[in-house]
């Protein structure tokens, strides 16, 4: 049984069998928040997880499939993260998921400092524009630009809440890889794998994924790009295996 | 008419036409140095061009092809910049081409602040290691160590050679990357073009190319990938045309 409101549907992850809510006027996950949960490095069998800006909670659902520690996530807007809360009953995974709702700024005080093996964040990419040019649909805007939340505010946040030796992963886009290194070694993250998502072959990337320690000594890896679609424009086989599981 | 010494030999830049002299035991250019005249933006008709760290003269040879501007090489070892000179001259190139024999870090007081619009850089890739892990030919050595030349030696002197909103470019290992940017930041050059070598589709990087402008503004894109192997371990289309102009 699951409470759908307004325009919510129950969609499918089909690699982890799990379902999840979401709604096209508030909130639906892209293939962004996908690669990064997979990207990020997982304990198995046990460990402390925590995702910032977690919207209706797609990385803590794609994650509960890679390990058997709890994972909390983080989320400041009401409704997506009562979104969130329902698809982790739906599921049955009470147990080891759970959400906060509240502001990234304020979670090291609530659940406190360097208490989290691995952190992820797929947080808004595009800084706040002016009064005109932000959506008008207020759930989208704050997901999407830094609106409640700058990058800063969440490698700062990720910064405090990681325990040393502890990894941080980010998903953003490419444009703000200079930001994004030089912020978080301000906060004394080392940025150690970098793996940039390229629509296809012969384009620009459109997406990059960071990992990094907290207090790591400096040694960075490129991973091998991932393309997203082939030459006829359909998902490249890398894609289906992570998305349908193929 | 050449005259080779030692154990030197005439090889062939096929796509552009041109010869080079070059010695196993002294100096051999690699696909890096191509790739790095390749990916530079050079002005067609004129222009300022300025290679350190320039070993044989290769990627002036290589830009050659690309501009009718006038181009200067920078090379430390007297060794190598008189293969460069040799070569140069067997190509009939004088006019367009200049060896200057130096170290980069005094080039701007012997060449000018400010009077290049294009600089490129291969610099030597690893930082100096214990005295008994040094490559005990010293040719090999300086090219591949930062014996005479750090990375930041070759980033200042590029920014004091460079004009204000003209491009600098450099090739190095992906896992310089962060070194990289944020000393280019630190010298006024912004990085706005960054490509990335995989030896093979599913390898991780192992070069990368950035191109900066002098007190450009933030605008980073991550380029195409370029891949050197496919999957029967032959050179891709890409990288033949690039090496034999097919």
């Amino acid at each position: 049984m699951v409470n759908l409101k307004e325009d919510e549907r129950l969609d499918y992850l089909l690699a982890e069998n799990l379902r999840i809510i979401q709604s096209p006027s508030v909130f639906a996950f892209s293939l962004d928040a996908v690669l990064l949960a997979r990207f990020v490095y997982v304990p198995i069998q046990k460990g402390n997880l925590l995702d910032l800006c977690s919207g209706n909670g797609v990385i803590p659902l794609f994650l509960s499939a890679r390990t058997k520690g709890q994972i909390t996530g983080v989320e400041i807007q009401e409704r997506l993260y009562d979104m969130a809360v329902r698809s982790i009953a739906y599921n049955g995974l009470e147990n080891r998921l759970q959400m906060v709702h509240g502001d990234i700024k304020e979670m090291a005080k609530r659940l406190g400092y360097g208490k989290f093996d691995v952190i992820t964040c797929n947080p808004p990419y595009f800084t706040t524009p002016k009064a005109g040019e932000i959506n008008p649909n207020e759930h989208l805007a704050i997901a999407r630009h830094e609106i409640l939340c700058t990058l800063e505010d969440a490698i700062k946040a990720s910064s405090d809440l990681v325990r040393q030796g502890g990894k941080v992963a980010f998903v953003h886009r490419p444009g703000r890889l200079i930001d994004l290194i030089t912020l978080m070694r301000k906060y004394r993250l080392e940025p150690k794998r970098i793996q940039f998502v390229y629509p296809k072959i012969g384009k620009e990337a459109n997406t990059l994924l960071v990992e990094a320690i907290k207090d790591g000594s400096p040694d960075l890896k490129i991973l091998p790009p991932i393309i997203v679609y082939d030459e006829n424009d359909e998902y490249t086989q890398e894609i289906r295996a992570i998305l349908y599981g193929e």
